[in-house]
C-alpha cells in the first residue's frame, strides 16, 4: 500500500497495507454421514488491515486489524454451528528504540516465547505455523510491556516482557490476576536476525543460522478445583529452537528449522474439577515441529515439507493422547510474498482411540490451496 | 476520498472512502400497546470504510467494511431486544483481468444471482433494492471464485463462480459442506453494462438496455428431517431480470427495471423436523419487483416507484403467506451519489393471516428520510 | 497521521489518525479470596482509528472506530468472566456548516447533556472523565441530528438535538419508540470555546470561562412494570457546570472545573418490575464532580485532583447507595496530547452495606499508569 508523510519536517509517515491469504480447502472427513464425508470449504485464513507508521528515528506504531468470518474448519474437526464473525485489533503496539541494545514495546504485540509465533504471519516457510503451538489463556498475542535489544554486533538478542497472560477475572474464576513474564534470548550467527519479527524464509535473499530458547511463566494462573476454588496451578513454558537458511550459488536455497515446546500446568488437569481451560489444543502439552524447504534457483518455486509430534494432557477426553502431523508442498511467488500460490498436503494421525469419527480420532487427509495477497 | 499512488513507477494506487446511508425512518406500527404504536428510528442502513486499489492493469483489489448498530427495525417488525453491532469485512476481493473476456475474481464478494443484489448498494433507482430477494444461508456476499468476462463488443457478458453457499459444517447440521455454483449472463444493447457491478441509475448519462438472467445451484444443503438427519435437499434458484435507462433531451432521464427470482429449496418446508432457515424470509419463495423512475431535466431530482409481489413457503407460521410492498419517492442529488437526500414512503401488505399484529400481518407503512454521504 | 488532499481542486482533505491510550491498572481487591486480593491487569482504555475529513468550507466529516478487548477491570469490580472483544463505529458524523450561528451534525455523534462527556477523550484534565456521569439507555454517543452556533461573538452557543435515545423496540420491551431531545447552552468569557467539542485542558495556550447547562428527556422510556407492561415512565435529565483555565506568566497554568448532573427516571425504579435499565451505575442518580489542575511554567508537567459524590437510587441491591470518589495524579507531555504519560491514584468508597466484598462495598484504591498515543 501508500505511504504517507506527516508533520513539519516530515518526521512522520504511514503506511497502509491490505493482506489476506484465501484459502480452499479440501478435507476426507468432517461433514454428512459419521462426519466420515468430505468437507469443501472457501475461507480467509487471514484477512487484515495493517497501518505502520514512524515518527522520527526513535518512535514507530503497528497497528493491525484482523477480520474472520466463520472459522468452522478447525485444526481437529468441522463445527456443529457457525462460529461468527469476529472484528478485532490484533496487534496495537508503540515501538520505541532508545538504541539498538535497548528498546520498548508498548501495546498489543507478540509475547516472546516460541520462534515460530514469531515468525510473520505472511512470511512462514510451510502454508502456515504450527496449529499446536499456542499457549494457554491467549492468543498469539497479549498486551503488556517488552524490552529488548541486540548486543555483541548483533549476534546476541534478549527479551524481556511483563505481558497480560490470562485475563484479569474475579476470584470466581481464577486464583489470581497477576502478568505473565517471558525471557528469551537468541544467537545469531553468519547475517543476523536483529529485528523483534523473525520470517520463516529470506527466499534466499539472506545466510541465517540462528538459534533461540525462553521461558515463560505466570503464578496462580488456574484452580485444579474450580468448584472448592482451590488447588491453585501455575503456568511455566519453555522452549528451544533452531533456524537455517543457506542459498548455493546456482543450486537453490535449503532452509531446516525445529523447535521443541513444552506447556506446564502443574498437572492441574489431574484435579477434581480442573479448569475447563487446562486441557485441550492450548493446554499441558509438549511436542516438536522440523520444517525444512528447497528454493529453485531460477524459478520462484519453493518446496516444503513439515513433520510435527505433539503430547496433550487430554484431548476431547483421551488422556496422553498423541498427534502425529505431516504435510508437505509448495509456495510459487509470483511478486514475492506480496502475491504467493501455496498448495499443501497433511495429514493428521491420532496414537490412542477408536480411529473413527465416534471419538474424533479418525485420521485424516487436508488439502489446502492458498492466494496470498499483500497490496 | 483520496488517492494515493506507491510502488517503483507509481503502479500502485489505493483510495479511501467513508460511504454513509443515515436514515430517519417513522412506521405506523410496531411498538407500544400491542406493537400498534408508531416507531420512530434514527440509524444507519449503510455505513462503510472502503479501500479500492489497482496494481498495474491486471490487478485490482477491493475490500470495505460494514457497521450495524442495533438494526431493531428490521423489515416486517420491530425487534424485542437490541439487534447488537456487528462490525465485518463486508468485501475483500482480489481481481485479475487477464482479459476483457476473461477475468478472475477471488475472495468475499457478491455471487452471481439476481441483477438488483450486483446493483452498486450506493446507486439504487429506489431508496434500496428489493427487501425479500435474498437467498438462503448467505447474505449479498459469498466467498470463493468468479470467472467472467464480456464477448461480442461488450454485448454479451457471462459469469461463472463456485462459492461457499452455505458454511462448512459437521453432519450434525447439514447434510453435506459442498460448494455452491452460479452462472449468468446479459445482453446489454446501446451503452454497454461491461462491469461486475451494475447500477440502479446512471442518472441520464448513460443509455442501457440489459437483459439477464441466472441459475444457481448447492446439492444436499439442508435436512428436511433434522432430528433422523435424513432427507437430504438441494437449493436451487434462477433469475431473469431487465433494465433500460433512456435519457430524452430536454424531457429528461426515464428508467425501467423488473426482475423475477424463485428461491427452490425442494420443499424442505413440507419435511418433518425441516431445517429452520428453509423457511422465513430467505427461505423458499418465489416473486418479482418492477421499479421505474424519472429523472428531471434540469434539477438533480429523481421521482420513482416500485412494486413487488412475492409468495413464501411459510412466513411466520402462515403457509403460502403473500405479501405486496409499493413504494414510491425521490433522490435529491447534491453532489450526484456522494451527497444525496432521499424519501421514500412504502406499504408492506399482507394476503393471509388476521391483519392484526398479532400474528404479525397487519398492513403498515413506513416512511424514511435518507442523506447518503460517499467521502 | 497523514493528511491528504484529493478533489478537482484539492477542497477535500482527509486526516488518518491512531490514538492509544494503554494502562497498566493495580487495584487492591477484585481477584483471589473473597476478591479482596490485588489486580494486576494491562489493556488499553481507547483503541481508535479516525477519519477526519473535509470537502470545501462547508462539509466535514468525522467517522472513528474504537475497539475494546475483555474490559474486566470495571469502575466497581472485576468481572466473573471474559467481557469479549468489540469493534465498533463510535463516531460517524457529516458536519455542516452553514454558518458560525447555524451548523447540522447528522450521524452517529456525542449528544448534548454534560460538558464532560464533550471533552475530548484524549484532552481531560484528570486520567478520564467522571465513571459515573453517563446517561440511561445509550452510551458517550448517540445517533440523530444537531443544530447549533455560535452567537454575540462567540459568548453564546446553543445546540439542540433530536437523538435516537433508547434504540426503537416492540412494545414487549419497551413502552414507545421515541426520539431523545437535548437542548445546551453555555457563556464564555475571555477566548471563546466555540467547537462542538470541549477540552479538558488547554494547555496553558487558552485563556477559558466558560458556564453552561443542559436538559434533556425522553418519553416513554421504560416500565415500571415489565410483567404487565404499564406504568410507563419518562427520562429527564439536566446539568450545570463551568470551566475556567488561566495561565499565569511564569506561574504556570491554573485550572479548575465542575458539574452537577441528575438523571430522573420518574421513580421508576420503585416500580413493582421496573425495567433492569432503571437503576445501577447509569440508572436514576444525581452526584457531581470537581476537579482542578496546575500545570507547571517551564516543564510540561501538570498536577490534578479530582473529587466526586454520587447518589444512586439503587446500587447492586443497595437503596440510596451513595460514592465518594476522589483522585489525584499527573500528566506528562512528551509531545502535547500526541505522546503523554499520566499516574493516577484513586479511591471509592461506599457510605452502606457491609464494607466487604460480599456485598461489593469494600472501599479500594486503584493505581493507573497510562501511555497515551495520538500517531
Amino acid at each position: 500500500g501508500p505511504r504517507m508523510t506527516f508533520g513539519p519536517n516530515d518526521e512522520g509517515a504511514l503506511q497502509l497495507d491490505y493482506k489476506g491469504q484465501f484459502q480452499m480447502t479440501l478435507r476426507d472427513n468432517g461433514s454428512g454421514d459419521n462426519n466420515e464425508d468430505t468437507t469443501m470449504n472457501f475461507n480467509f485464513r487471514r484477512n487484515r488491515l495493517a497501518l505502520m507508521g514512524k515518527y522520527g528515528d526513535m518512535m514507530s506504531i503497528y497497528v493491525q486489524t484482523e477480520y474472520t468470518d466463520d472459522p468452522n474448519v478447525t485444526p481437529l474437526d468441522v463445527a456443529r454451528e457457525n462460529q461468527g464473525s469476529n472484528f478485532q485489533l490484533l496487534d496495537a503496539v508503540v515501538r520505541f528504540k532508545i538504541d539498538n541494545a535497548f528498546r520498548v514495546n508498548v501495546g498489543k504485540f507478540k509475547y516472546n516465547l516460541s520462534r515460530e509465533n514469531l515468525e510473520a504471519c505472511e512470511m512462514p516457510l510451510t502454508l502456515d505455523r504450527s496449529l499446536f503451538i499456542r499457549v494457554p489463556f491467549t492468543t498469539t498475542r497479549d498486551t503488556g510491556v517488552a524490552v529488548w535489544g541486540n548486543l555483541f554486533n548483533d549476534m546476541f538478542q534478549y527479551r524481556l516482557d511483563a505481558m497480560e497472560g490470562r485475563k484479569a477475572l474475579s476470584g470466581d474464576a481464577t486464583p489470581a490476576s497477576k502478568f505473565r513474564y517471558s525471557a528469551r534470548a537468541h544467537v545469531t550467527l553468519l547475517d543476523p536476525e536483529n529485528d523483534y519479527g523473525y520470517k520463516g524464509t529470506y527466499l534466499g535473499k539472506k545466510k541465517v543460522a540462528t538459534f533461540g530458547a525462553a521461558y515463560q511463566f505466570e503464578p496462580d494462573v488456574a484452580y485444579g478445583n474450580t468448584v472448592l476454588k482451590t488447588d491453585k496451578k501455575d503456568y511455566k513454558a519453555w522452549t528451544f529452537d533452531g533456524f537455517v537458511e543457506y542459498p548455493v550459488e546456482g543450486m537453490g536455497t535449503f532452509t531446516a528449522s525445529g523447535a521443541y515446546e513444552k506447556i506446564d500446568l502443574d498437572h492441574a488437569y489431574l484435579g477434581d474439577n480442573p479448569d475447563f481451560n487446562v486441557v485441550g489444543i492450548n493446554g499441558e502439552k509438549n511436542g516438536y515441529y522440523v520444517k525444512a524447504g528447497y528454493m529453485l534457483p531460477n524459478i520462484p518455486l519453493q518446496l516444503f515439507v513439515r513433520h510435527e509430534d505433539w503430547k496433550f494432557a487430554n484431548l476431547n477426553g483421551i488422556y496422553n493422547q498423541r498427534i502425529f502431523w505431516t504435510g508437505g508442498g509448495m509456495n510459487y511467488y509470483l511478486r514475492d510474498q506480496n502475491l504467493k500460490l501455496t498448495f499443501e498436503a497433511n495429514s493428521t494421525g491420532f496414537r490412542y482411540g477408536s480411529g473413527t469419527s465416534a471419538d474424533e480420532t479418525e485420521d485424516f487427509m487436508t488439502y489446502v490451496t492458498q492466494l496470498q495477497v499483500i497490496f
